[in-house]
């Protein structure tokens, strides 16, 4: 067998639908191993989940090669961001685990196998797609919200320091604060506490939920506008080709056409 | 008096508004039972409650026995699943009740009988589908968000379970934990505890929160495109059929028609 | 003067701009002393706002005369809800106080006179007009969510009563207990709580939170929906009549004539 | 070198995108700077943060002045709201500070520095206009809202100022408890609190809510239909020239020019 039949055989077996089902449901057993491990199991459980894991690295693994043997030009293989990532991660899982902090980064490596999901699932790679798409028009409006959190988290730090340094110590812990309070959770504590100090330190607090909340509005509304812009755009394109067969410019050759034919009965008639 | 005439007769008494009315003032009436007795009460009106319960059952075997008469072909009847509902709960309240078990019973299924307004009233029906219908169509983007949730759960429960079992135990218990920080309720308490551990696990939940938030956004977005689609659909549907009596192709096929008179004119002229 | 000038001279003096600037700073006055009330004020102000107090009830009896005066059949005064509640409201002004009871509803009088501000201003009853009308457009999901209400406060009260007669005593504290968990305000305490007892009841609160939740979305869109159509139809009713003098149906009658002539040239040529 | 030279130099130089660049840099850096003195640092920083600061201010200081040199109507410099600010910002900057009270207002001024990103960059500056034409649209509503928080604030301080004087003890307490309860923060300990003396005081919460509720999902759906209009009418308006170049009425006129030309040819036969 040479090298032009097995890369047939990779792409039939990759493209195969039941061999997509047989991935995802590895996928899912994966997943179910990752939480099984948090329960307090017997250890006959546990030598049965290490043996299983290393199935569903070795299964992975021919996976990849599959999918590597499939691909015509192998230089193309790693410029889609899923293959590197699905290669890391088998790669990873394979290395020996010896000390305790390389077990750690071993379990978070499985746990993010559940990813291998969304890069198999074609559905949810063009909804991860559409969504990462929709992130760039936001950019301004994120870096408008930050600034507003930055001026109100210096200040706060700078004149509620002393009354709780546990919220307001220094300037990256009055952002979480302030994030706190964009939530709403427990704000008005975090309020009563200034107050008892700067009796109007609630022009603070109220501003700052209008400002964020009035920016965040401003988000929501930027996003919803821009798809359904694109939706109309597609709609109307769709809408142009199908249901005006004939437009108004054919009509007007149409008319002058038999303009022309007029002219020329006239004409021969002055002959 | 034969089937037939039975049939027609049922099918009268179904489709009169009043009686429909009447149905529905039952259903309420079961309603208020349900709720009179969760307050405490004397035995007397204990007594009556059982005697009007009595009553209600009746009445809706009743009911359930003329709308099955009042269907052409029996076997129709149990197509729908409204029908096989209102059965189902009309046989669970004749039941006798012995022991305690079987009195909760009875009495969660007293409590869905007040779901059978549902299914009289033809427009909370009406609703109740549209909501059915616009399910699928998140159906990806759940099982996006559950992804998300899955993930965090797992690196949850195996970072967080030694600082607080309870909240953290296992994958279970963590995706309910998650699902408290989605609702923000108390999220700083779960947030600062583990922090005191994990100083920069503020990033886990922030992550979470975007996430989270992002994803619930375009779901909401979702629903809002289609259901504007659809009603877009809808009316242009409406305006095409109503706005343009005479389309440009009618007028295309009379200039063309009017070009074969001219034609014949200069034809007939040549002659 | 008979009642015929007198009428004119009422209508003049409603309709004057400054008159109309006039009473709304007049009901802005009323709302700062009631709010001036609520301060622990020295006992001469008191007495001032006492008078002040007066003498703006005997403002508002004027301007309501004018009102009545400039009305031309007086029997349709009565005809707008607004020009009852403000009659209403001076006429209770103007009871004498005797006992503490009295005094209660005079001041929740007084503080309803703010309310007249609405009634004042045209652009205001105009708002709080179209957003009554949105109301009965959400008739049905406001039932339906009615019901999933009434079921679960039902179960929570059947079941959860000996866990916390507080929060679950009776259907309609258990109601009170649902809207609260809607609001996602500690609704983690109340869930805890019973999973003491009932370690599945996280169940009963997850699919409650998803059906109101929904059911809350659906709502909101619908409003959404609503608006935007009915600003598509007026839209679409403006550009129809602006944008087209020229329709497709007058073109065809254009054609239709051309032939006409173009016919009785033929004929008139075969003659 | 003459005053004409100077300006036209300003101007290359204010219009340099590397100058541009610089400027952010210098106020992302001076946004540091705030941001690091909030922690606790060395003198020997503190000392550096001093100097850095100053070279700041001279580079803040040596802007203004390229702006107001590159400017060729000086009077006209001031007309921008965001000139002005710049110029007080660095005013402030260069005043000695003696006492606390001026190294407060110091601090602050500092702080503000930071929304100087605004004032350069372009896109931050359009962004913040759109924002701002869409608050006179909310006009009405707010004042709608306005009302209700105040009536609710007097009924709330009349009633309940015996049993909480910190959360009702007058109306303007009142008003930030009752903007607690529309963020939902811990509003059912505010209402049990009140229920133990009024138990129908559950109404007030409830109503509050909902009318709250009403008035902001109103207020969202109105700048949302606003914005969407505003697209449809851009919209709209580049379709017409676009996709229209034959219009109608062209249609209309071709043919008109036919039937004379059909006509003429018909009184030509008849001489």
């Amino acid at each position: 067998m040479n090298i032009q039949d097995l890369q047939q055989v990779s792409q039939q077996l990759r493209d195969n639908r039941l061999f997509e089902w047989f991935v995802v449901s590895i996928i899912i057993l994966s997943a179910l191993l990752i939480g099984a491990r948090t329960y307090p199991v017997s250890p006959a459980i546990i030598e049965m989940i290490h043996w299983l894991d290393i199935a569903i690295t070795v299964l992975f693994l021919f996976e990849i090669i599959i999918r590597f043997a499939a691909t015509p030009i192998k230089s193309r293989f790693f410029h889609s961001g899923w293959n590197i990532f699905d290669t890391l991660v088998v790669v990873v899982s394979l290395m020996p685990i010896n000390n305790s902090e390389m077990a750690l980064i071993g379990r978070l490596v499985r746990i993010f196998r559940v990813l291998r999901m969304i890069s198999i699932i074609p559905e949810l790679r063009t909804l991860l797609n559409s969504l990462i798409r929709a992130l760039p028009q936001l950019g301004y409006v994120v870096l408008l919200m930050f600034i507003i959190f930055y001026i109100y988290a210096a200040v706060g730090a700078t004149f509620f320091e002393a009354i709780n340094p546990t919220l307001w110590g220094d300037v990256s812990i009055a952002l979480l604060t302030l994030f706190r309070i964009m939530t709403f959770e427990d704000w008005t504590d975090v309020m009563y506490e200034t107050m008892a100090v700067y009796p109007l330190s609630w022009i603070y607090y109220l501003t700052f939920i209008f400002l964020t909340a009035f920016a965040f509005l401003n988000m929501v509304i930027g996003i919803v506008v821009n798809v359904l812009e694109d939706e109309h755009a597609r709609e109307r394109a769709a809408r142009d080709q199908e249901n005006n067969p004939v437009t108004n410019e054919a009509l007007l050759l149409e008319i002058q056409s038999l303009r022309a034919e007029v002219s020329s009965l006239k004409n021969s008639r002055h002959l």
